[in-house]
């Protein structure tokens, strides 16, 4: 019943590889591994960044841009929607794989992590891994890997390196910026998750959220990124579960505005920890509004709102 | 100048075939005819739901999922469009054909409609009859056809069971509910046909609804299908008309809230009438919203609106 | 880094002629050319429309019908998005070729104008020419080209007869009524350029204005679908910008509303100064709402809003 992501995100991959010049992307070679560059070296445009979002996906979701209204105004955002909700975000897109050698750090996410387990209790929570002879990689990172990074990827996936894809998205970057504010639907699960909901039990999430207007400053750009999802997000998420009174505690719970910090640029939040994202308040990484159906009931809880005077005073909206 | 919806809709049912893994469905075989259940004893995604919406389009029209927001809550909406409105709707979508044998009830819409000519008095109004040697048919039913069924539907149809694809999705499944929302476009087709518009004359169609979050059960889950078009669906059509002033009067009548049972559940107003259809205000059958463009003349007539309380209070929808 | 813009348009137009009876088209030929009816003897459907747009956009930005809230009213409109948009818009989809000859007369658009580069001075500004051996051009016209017409472009692009592709859409079709609200984002580019914005410096736009009601008569069609962006349409754009204080300036004045008649029908507007484009104040010719991001800053300038009772009124359309 298993299904490759890494094979679906190759495909994917080898897409945009036939027209590099139409996506702004530059292709590297590093130790035989196919590095695309959609930002550093290279512009990398939107559409490289929609693409991108469903690499992380695993190809198990689609994601589109669409134009939204947020009180006065009008911001292009990303809408994502996943019918294998664990797998695509828990079992690929969230970000839980630091990848970290002598000469280089990025966090990485996508399909790769399903074949290095990687944490290794997500994927027994889930029930899956991967164990496909390709592996797809997305690093959210300034800097192209070192051999050093390409060579511990390929022995942590069990691949040859002229099997592996790295995807390289800057937070500073356009395709960065729709990737990231696309981890809306994943952020909202990670965070159900640690409330006790068992991932599995979830058969269908949807969700957007306003794609941060780029910022130059990298910290701040990862601030950005935050804010448009703890303000600006809306999911859904359709679950199977027995007990309705236990699923509506969980939902009283799940957008950000149950953190002690919400309200607050997530910039300022993470610079008064010294940037030490163990130490932000857990409850505050979520979407702004979280809506959830129980098939095994018919209810549905909802909570939370968009806020949109944050949402434009976060992003950085000038009107004028 | 008429295309075969049959072998356009037999495509769709093809690709999902290749991966029914992807989109949780399981292959049967009844009596030789492949039998795609979305919903009985497989799960059936959302994705699934989508497909099967088009399918039901006959391929002549477009299903996506949305995010709209109804007054505080935000809900994922399938968006339909047609640009064949009369073939793709009443010839084809429209669940006109009761699949009755001694062992087997179910509602039958699709393609397959328009070889087996039910009703006829449709076919008739717009001018279409399908010859293909393939045909598909959507069941609204938690059971598989039985043998008897699939006969039934094979000789009505003049096809080979060979040559028979059934896509079953039951009311209080995820693509069911998607697919039935989807059908937003044509209740309005409907109505507007009731009222006296020869459906001939419509040249465009599109609009969206809420998908109902999934009830588990039955009578529930299909007041539900009904309560997201009747109170949070809008429609828009373009058509050639030669006087605007009938057309404004039908445009008056075309929303629910024409009806008498307007504003209460559909549940309520069918089991009042013992869960007989026909018992129910023909009027009721209709989006909460209705535009209709006359190209002949540039004037666009209104009625009706989404009424967001309505949509939370019916659809089961808590804040917490 | 230069793809072609008429090679990935012709290969939409190909995707199209492989369906004619599917996309309402017909198929001419004129000298060996092959023409595209999109509404003049044939009836040209929606998807006909939202193809012509991408054909116009020289493949480089996707379009696609959305359903949009307008205060009270719901009407489909038109999303695009491009990820290449001075070469989309400017270098392509942009109706800045005026094809006259002795029998005939059109507003030209789309990628042949890249070939023949008229005007050279936007050629010049955003670098681009493209070297291509097919040619495919749009019309707006309720004529289809005479053979005067063909020699004439087919020269000025220097391609045989039999590699060019001509797109007919009358202002008053539906097909012709969506492509041309599909200039949103094109519109808004034009008039940053006017205010001084290099449109190299522009690496992303999207946006969306509501798709006019058809009507009958050329000049009032011509006047709704430009209604529709002036007071309907809502543009973002990505830029590469210095000077965040020039760039503020240049937002200020970029919406519709900086124009002294903001307000009135342009079809009034029109009518006054005898249809002589060149006579009306050029501030016009831009979204009602426009929204740029400066990415050498993070901040994000926006002006101007979307006037719903205006857009209703100038629409044509009335609540019953």
């Amino acid at each position: 019943m298993c299904e490759s992501v890494n094979l679906r995100a190759a495909e994917i991959v080898k897409r945009m590889l036939c027209e590099p010049e139409h996506y702004r992307i530059e292709l590297h070679n590093v130790k035989g591994a196919k590095i695309v560059d959609a930002g550093v070296f290279s512009t990398g445009n939107a559409s490289a960044g929609i693409l991108v979002t469903e690499i992380c996906l695993g190809g198990l979701g689609r994601a589109s841009l669409i134009h939204q209204r947020f009180g006065e105004e009008y911001l292009p955002s990303i809408f994502v929607e996943t019918w294998n909700p664990p797998i695509a975000t828990l079992g690929s897109q969230y970000a839980g794989w630091q990848i970290k050698t002598s000469d280089y750090f990025a966090m990485g996410s996508g399909p790769a992590r399903a074949l290095a387990l990687k944490p290794k209790t997500i994927y027994e929570k889930i029930g899956y891994k991967d164990e496909a002879k390709e592996a797809v990689i997305v690093l959210e990172s300034d800097k192209l890997p070192t051999e050093e990074a390409v060579e511990y990827i390929c022995e942590e996936c069990e691949v040859e390196p002229s099997n592996l894809y790295v995807a390289v998205t800057p937070t500073t970057s356009l395709a960065g910026s729709i990737q990231i504010s696309g981890r809306v639907v994943e952020t909202g699960i990670h965070k159900l998750t640690e409330l006790g909901l068992d991932p599995k039990s979830i058969i269908f999430g949807c969700g957007y959220a306003p794609v941060p207007p780029v910022h130059p400053n990298q910290a701040k750009a990862m601030g950005r990124t935050n804010d448009a999802i703890l303000y600006g997000g809306a999911t859904y998420y359709t679950v199977i579960h027995e007990d309705d009174e236990t699923l509506r505690r969980i939902v009283v719970q799940a957008p950000s505005s149950s953190s002690k910090d919400y309200g607050r640029p997530f910039y300022e939040i993470i610079k008064e920890v010294k940037f030490d994202f163990y130490k932000v308040d857990p409850n505050l990484f979520a979407p702004a509004y979280v809506a959830v159906t129980n098939v095994k009931t018919g209810r549905t809880y909802t909570s939370g709102r968009i806020d949109e005077t944050l949402v434009q005073n976060m992003l950085g909206i000038s009107r004028v």
